[in-house]
């Protein structure tokens, strides 16, 4: 009995210490869950002062349940949010009862049982025809809840006149509850901590873009880096360079959320233009096709035919580099969004271009990796012309010893003259072993094209939302915190072998 | 006066038009809408019933408000989403009342004044806390609804145990009538035209999978098309390929919500284990990673480097027919799903490998693809070996002669021997422009090495879902389908190239 004393204790003790957690855990990533917390207890304990207060109650009477009704359900996160379900509830409310009055002045006046038919046929043909409606996407992007409340006011109205003498008086002192209940509401989420889902929407982009230049600059280290690489492949879904993009594959739903209630919030209207909510969704759309891109980058990590190290490691200077402008202009980008400045075109194309140059550099440098299955007489035919490039010899020559192992056979079999489809396999091994890297290359090189779009849609959200002018000496500050803030970033210099160019 | 009316008319009529077509639109896509709505229009009918006929509305009473108001909000358009909604709204009203009689039992004894106080107390607590427990990842998953019904009936009832004196049967009474218009949505949905989450799942599954698979063979279709590239570059939002797997791209709240849903339904337990809707959630997961490799291969399409046609063509059969398989195997495993039957693993495996393995044989038959560069001596070098290579001949010279009109400047530039870096850029050009190729072919392969990991799951969803065993014949009847469904589909023979082999 003791003992299932203790180990109930400790069963109780161990799932409140989880709970509490989660709980505090929720609270941690976003302190703003709290104050909506405590904004919401205050709300319903003003809205109950409408029944505990002696004189408040005599003007409202027992309606003041649906002002306590109309909080609970209108009070979201986000003002815009609230905005939207608060005057989707008044417009719903009051088209509901026009309608529901129109219906009741035309049937009035016939018999009871005749009434009775016509309430049940209105309430069936607005039922239908009101759920219908909520299935046409623009009606459902934006006035869904408005649907529902003027479905439920309609039908209250109706069926209410059946019965009530007086429905014009509880439909109107209703309303003037309802419309204490959202004024607290939207009270509460404009003027108190406001939470602003446009302002939420802006620092989303920005993270998206931290996001993407952190996993670009993950996967490049991780594909040249010296570990052995398949280790962590089961759990390839909790890795690092995935949790950085994962967000911004699944970011459609959230934000068109997010645009939707910005639309509602007026605070942007303020100091310029609109506030640009279809160019942060545009952004979101070039981010997320960005995104995939990276994806498919990250893939080239997980394939089962890897291209050698040796040969990796020859391209792994300008990669690296590619890969760290790349990330530095994304940084650019999302600092340049958090601050509300353009961006300074100019910084980010020089140094990209110059990588993007030296990659192709690289590149075009290296045709021998495709000639390891040339004869030896044809080997050294090529060797004089190898003697003059010494800018490039030390790839060549660390090439050659990377594929002396393999070669040994090779030339051994070939050496009996007798070319036959099997050996024309091996000799030819190298190229599809060179598929991975070429893919990976080509797929970096994919990304500063999909980069460019990213730009162009950045310069045109700077544009839009009249973001402050680039002044120089912005960047200076901010490359500081770039810097700081990727610390598993590595920025290599000028590859030796480039210099002499 | 005349004239502006007959615009008036004009723009009316165009407006009743487009409204017309797009309410047409909403049905005709999935008529289940228009069902749904009739649905909805009877129970309203029947709840109102309560409130019409006179024996009901004396035993409701006034009441009957509350279930009109519950069948209005909890009658949605899945079983699975009703039964969680109802369950939610009647599990929230149950505990709500328990803890608001908990405390008025407490409470009720003191004064007046502090009685006042203690109701704003507990409503400002338990608002807060509730609130905060809604943004709780599992709470809110499950129980969002639960908890705003939870939080709306403590506080009616709370406040209004301050004025009514026994709220003890008014509370009794309105759970009552909830339950009623609880009890027809639950058999509205659920045995009235039911529409199940559960199987909207399962389609949207094997719909998916369709979508991959026409866009796969479309984009390898495209890419070795002789039609000029780039044309309807601006609009590659709305091209057929990015409609075919924009579905799976942005799957991801789709798949968790019906799943979600699909947890509250009873059906699919009866015939076999529980209905595997985390299987389906993974099959997701996994199918949206295989779409993030498919926009990487449509990618290949849109990039401004392109390797030239001649040397694209070279592979076009083994592409094509690789991309064939997978198609495929996608659609079969379509099938499979659809049928609620097992996949044959033996046929896509077979046929895959195949295709794999003449892609491979064809990458390594064209080591010369990269050979361009070299000086003519060595070329000499070559052709005693490649008569002997009769299987490749065709190739190689078609390759040859592809090049021609390059080479002449090239070896014109050759031929004054004086090897530079510029010269070293210009005959390794093959190189880059081979790069795009390389990365389409290797893409390609990553696309089967995933099409693996749905192969794995839709076996195991097979396995889990107690699908019926595959049996020879159903695939033939099927196949049959397959290629009518796929009217795109160009199922290429083997290349004549391989015949030798």
């Amino acid at each position: 009995m003791e003992a299932w004393k203790k180990r109930a204790h400790l069963y109780i003790k161990r799932f409140l210490g989880s709970l509490c957690q989660e709980i505090w855990k929720a609270g941690r990533d976003d302190p703003r869950k709290a104050i909506h917390s405590i904004k919401v207890g205050l709300s319903l304990t003003l809205v109950s002062l409408l029944y505990l207060l002696e004189p408040l109650f005599k003007g409202v009477g027992g309606n003041a349940v649906w002002a306590v009704m109309t909080v609970v359900v209108v009070l979201e996160f986000t003002a815009g949010a609230t905005l939207c379900k608060g005057l989707n509830r008044g417009l719903g409310t009051l088209l509901a009862g026009s309608l529901a009055f129109l219906f009741q002045f035309i049937a009035r006046e016939s018999g009871k049982v005749l009434y009775a038919i016509f309430i049940g046929a209105s309430v069936f043909f607005i039922g239908a025809i009101s759920t219908y409606l909520r299935f046409i996407p623009n009606v459902k992007k934006n006035y869904d809840y408005g649907v529902v409340i003027f479905l439920l006011t309609f039908n209250l109205i109706t069926i209410s006149s059946y019965r009530v003498e007086n429905v014009l008086k509880m439909a109107s002192e209703r309303l003037y509850t309802m419309a204490i209940g959202c004024g607290i509401c939207i009270l509460m989420s404009l003027f108190i901590f406001p939470i602003w889902s446009g302002q939420d929407l802006h620092n989303f982009s920005a993270s998206k873009l931290e996001g993407l230049a952190k996993s670009i600059q993950a996967c490049v280290d991780e594909y040249f880096s010296d570990r052995e690489q398949g280790v962590g492949k089961n759990e390839s879904m909790e890795d690092p360079i995935y949790e950085n993009y994962k967000a911004v594959l699944d970011s459609k739903s959230i934000d068109e959320t997010l645009a939707l209630h910005a639309s509602w919030e007026p605070r942007h209207t303020w100091h310029c233009n609109p506030f640009p909510l279809q160019q942060y969704v545009k952004l979101g759309a070039v981010l997320r096709h960005f995104g995939y891109t990276v994806v498919a980058l990250h893939g080239c990590l997980q394939t089962e035919i890897q291209t050698p190290k040796s040969v990796r490691l020859l391209f792994k200077d300008p990669c690296s580099r590619l890969a760290t402008e790349v990330s530095k202009a994304l940084l650019e980008l999302a600092n340049s969004i958090r601050n509300h400045r353009q961006c300074s075109p100019e910084i980010l194309s020089d140094h990209l271009h110059q990588a993007l140059q030296d990659l192709d550099t690289a590149l075009k440098s290296q045709p021998r990796l495709f000639l390891g299955s040339i004869p030896a007489n044809m080997m050294a035919a090529t060797k004089p012309e190898k003697h003059n490039l010494s800018s490039v010899k030390t790839e060549a020559s660390a090439l050659m010893s990377g594929w002396r192992s393999n070669r040994v056979s090779i030339e051994a079999e070939r050496r009996s003259l007798r070319p036959t489809l099997s050996k024309m396999a091996i000799t030819s091994l190298e190229f599809s072993e060179a598929l991975p890297l070429a893919a990976f290359a080509s797929l970096l090189v994919e990304v500063v094209a999909k980069l460019d779009l990213v730009i162009i849609e950045v310069e045109e959200l700077g544009r839009v939302a009249c973001f402050k002018e680039f002044e120089v000496g912005d960047d200076h500050h901010e490359m500081v915190n770039v810097v700081q803030d990727t610390s598993k970033m590595h920025i290599s210099g000028l590859p030796s072998n480039y210099t002499a160019e």
